[in-house]
């Protein structure tokens, strides 16, 4: 611990900042310093953003995504296919998927994978609301969780849950990511991409 | 400009946390999840945090720091050495200098250093303050500026508009930074650390 160097608000503002991702104690500093610098262009309005999240964004009922709305957004948007659930471990997941644009279902957000050793069982993802909501129109499941181990053994449960019922269960293809080196790739990779070969 | 995934708070916040020196729009997008999913111990701290900086902290008359009181703790404070000051070029280094612990003068804290061609010039700086306050029982200041071009010219500068008090104005030494590897330093550095050198 850094040794108080200004006054009790400013540590404080210092010590919260330190704990969002991607900070330590010295970018931290760095940033409340930002921050008191640019009072009205930026400390006020990030106060205010903060507050207003606090105040308004709720988890979906439905799916577990974050918006001011319950059900959210995407949830209420009629565009979407109704036929395809996109089974995501975390919410930044849903992001990058959206930020990609290339399906156009409603998500579910399961808070997590299965973890048995840090106490994660499926009680403590949101698995029964999803097993509620797979029924029609509902005819596909996408499973687009990680492709690690825990992401793999939990994609393994829900199908196991969901088995008997008239449902695609899918995943996402794993291989060599677009621009990927195979020089740079691990073996798990390699292996999956030439097991998973194209015909050209 | 990433396409925006999130609803209008959560994307607004995003792009404010962005805004922050060591986050880039892609960790923003991983802080605003974490204060989001740590709505109590981590998004309502940070937003009352904010608020009370933007409302309490004021830079102080004297000497430039921040702090909710001006003439600020450091000014104020009856232990520090009244004969000394040392010129900082930002709150930041301020901070460093009070986390060193190594002297126990006042401040003065200039916003920055002259750089003609960003049109900073004597005026921009907090110069003036700095020669009013160069009187008795002052007897000693200390340029603690950066050992860049910007920082040294600002250091010629207030030394010319000194000159003729009775004062005795010093700068930090220069060399081999403790625990630094010469095969690592630029030559500035070695130079400096030769043409300083000490007598063993």
């Amino acid at each position: 611990m850094a040794k108080p160097t200004a006054g009790p608000e400013i540590e404080r503002l210092i010590a919260l900042l330190a704990r969002l991702p991607g900070l330590g104690h010295r970018s931290a500093r760095k940033a409340a310093l930002t921050l008191l610098k640019r009072r009205t262009d930026l400390l006020e309005p990030l106060a205010a953003a903060l507050a207003e999240a606090a105040s308004r964004i709720v988890a979906c009922e439905n799916c577990g995504n974050l918006d001011s709305l319950s059900p959210c957004t995407i949830c209420r948007d009629a565009e979407r296919d109704a036929s395809l659930i996109i089974v995501v471990e975390e919410i930044g997941d849903l992001w990058a998927l959206e930020r990609a644009g290339v399906v156009k279902g409603r998500y579910h957000v399961l808070g997590g994978h299965l973890s048995p050793l840090d106490g994660i069982g499926p009680g403590e993802l949101n698995i029964g609301r999803l097993i509620e909501r797979a029924v029609p129109p509902v005819e596909e499941i996408l499973l687009a969780l990680n492709a690690t181990v825990e992401g793999q053994a939990t994609a393994h449960y829900i199908t196991d849950q969901l088995r008997g019922r008239d449902l695609k269960i899918t995943r996402l293809a794993q291989g060599v990511p677009i621009g990927g080196e195979l020089d740079y790739l691990d073996e798990g990779t390699l292996a999956a991409a030439i097991k998973s070969r194209r015909m050209l």
